[in-house]
């Protein structure tokens, strides 16, 4: 696996590939079995697979975990080089934003709702970063995972705006044996925040079920979950949405192949999503 | 000239481009001496010459002249056939902005100064199609004129911001017998106006001898400018102003290679702009 810690030296290593397909996964590090999935498909689907490894500050808050986001590149490193990737990419801040950086991404109305409501900015640190490393690994095929489903949507609209030729991959969610969706930021809970913490898929669950049994109506299946998550007294309702898979709006009945089903709870100081989809995100 | 209205068209177009260079000079159309010399140069420095026309909406103001703005498709063809384009891609509006479109490029900071300003938005919709245009027709090289200097710094601020593999060439003002530059929107001015609009360049040469006769600052640059334009009660100034040419910060003394002597004036209702550099803008 070459390891590419500058702009320049990936470039290079990008031109060398030449005709070759070239699938990328862009991660922030701290890899999980969510993120080796994206890695095992990308190898699968690609002659050249490409990693990056980036703690992206313009998607942190002023209030957020940039400074202690867990990192730990040796264990990484590792992993990657087991799932034969060819190209890991990391990239110090500099090399993102160079002084007198200044230019953003927005995708408007998107990024506003959900995650970005309580996370103003976020995904417009989200957009950019992603269009920028797009730029320089040139994929034909990027891989995200479904957890973060507002992200993936984001993507998705930004890439079809912006008329780039990279296909997006959404694949499913992993979780832990206690149905946990596995995240960077779990290693961040305490024994009892975690308990805690399973009422998030349990609240999808539920609303899964209901839905097999004809429940239609986003205002039964939000109020299941909200009774789910009043369960336990560390949870904290960051949003629980019923809404459209493109466009995000709210949606007062489900409608089948287009919907998404997503909640954000905090638990402690750590903040935690989750979600459902009727339909399919890929792009 | 093979002309394309469509993107699959276009895209099309250009895969079938292969290994050649290309080169792009991105327009609204109504075309006058300036864009021509674009147009020439980029002839002679690519293998393809790609031209667009789109009056672009996302870089107009509400109260601005989108609809009225200056349109003349027959006899823009016939001078870029005569040019020798290869190919000119004339989209419409749903090609760009198709429904649902959402995503938008700002470069902060300088957007909202000099033109920005009093344009709030439009260097966010220029931005916005340029990078559109880019990712569609993939130029090795993009032509821009010197008059919009603002929009040739955010350009090129935005292709090093995004990495974008694109050099951004920036050629002179191209003038009238009387010193005005050209402009499509020069077309709006009375007889009346059109002398009024004379003492925007001459405010310019002014500005230009009093640098030669060691004149360094600005506040003595940006006084006898004022007083140029105090001469005809048809001007009515937007601004004056003397920054640097990267960053558009206003400077106290002119700095050799990176100078931008820049003015807006109104005459009647027709916005006129103008400028002086002391550096190169190409990127």
């Amino acid at each position: 696996m070459k390891i590419c810690r500058t702009i320049p030296s990936l470039v290079e290593a990008i031109s060398r590939a030449g005709r070759q397909s070239i699938g990328f996964v862009p991660t922030m590090g701290f890899l999980h079995a969510g993120h080796l999935s994206l890695v095992e498909r990308c190898r699968q689907e690609n002659d050249l697979a490409v990693v990056s490894i980036f703690v992206n500050p313009s998607q942190f808050g002023l209030n957020e975990d940039l400074d202690r986001y867990p990192r730990d590149l040796e264990r990484d490193s590792a992993l990657l080089e087991k799932e034969r990737v060819d190209l890991l990419f990391l990239p110090g801040r500099a090399d993102i934003y160079p002084p007198g950086y200044a230019t953003y991404v927005s995708v408007d109305g998107l990024d506003a709702v959900l995650c970005g409501a309580s996370r103003p900015g976020h995904f417009r640190g989200v957009a950019t970063v992603v269009l920028k490393l797009f730029n320089l690994v040139h994929p034909q095929r990027a891989y995200f995972g479904q957890k973060d489903a507002q992200q993936a949507i984001i993507i998705c609209r930004m890439v079809c705006d912006l008329n780039l030729p990279v296909q997006i991959k959404v694949l499913p969610i992993v979780r832990d044996r206690d149905g946990l969706a596995l995240s960077s930021r779990n290693i961040y809970l305490s024994p009892a925040e975690r308990r805690a913490a399973r009422h998030l898929p349990q609240a999808l669950t539920m609303a899964a079920d209901l839905i097999s049994r004809g429940v239609q109506e986003a205002a039964v299946l939000k109020k299941a979950m909200a009774e789910e998550f009043a369960k336990d007294r560390l949870i904290q309702v960051d949003y629980i949405a019923v809404t459209g898979l493109q466009d995000l709006v709210d949606l007062t009945l489900i409608q089948p192949g287009n919907t998404l089903i997503a909640a954000a709870i905090r638990v402690g100081k750590t903040r935690l999503i989750d979600n459902l989809i009727l339909g399919d995100l890929s792009c």
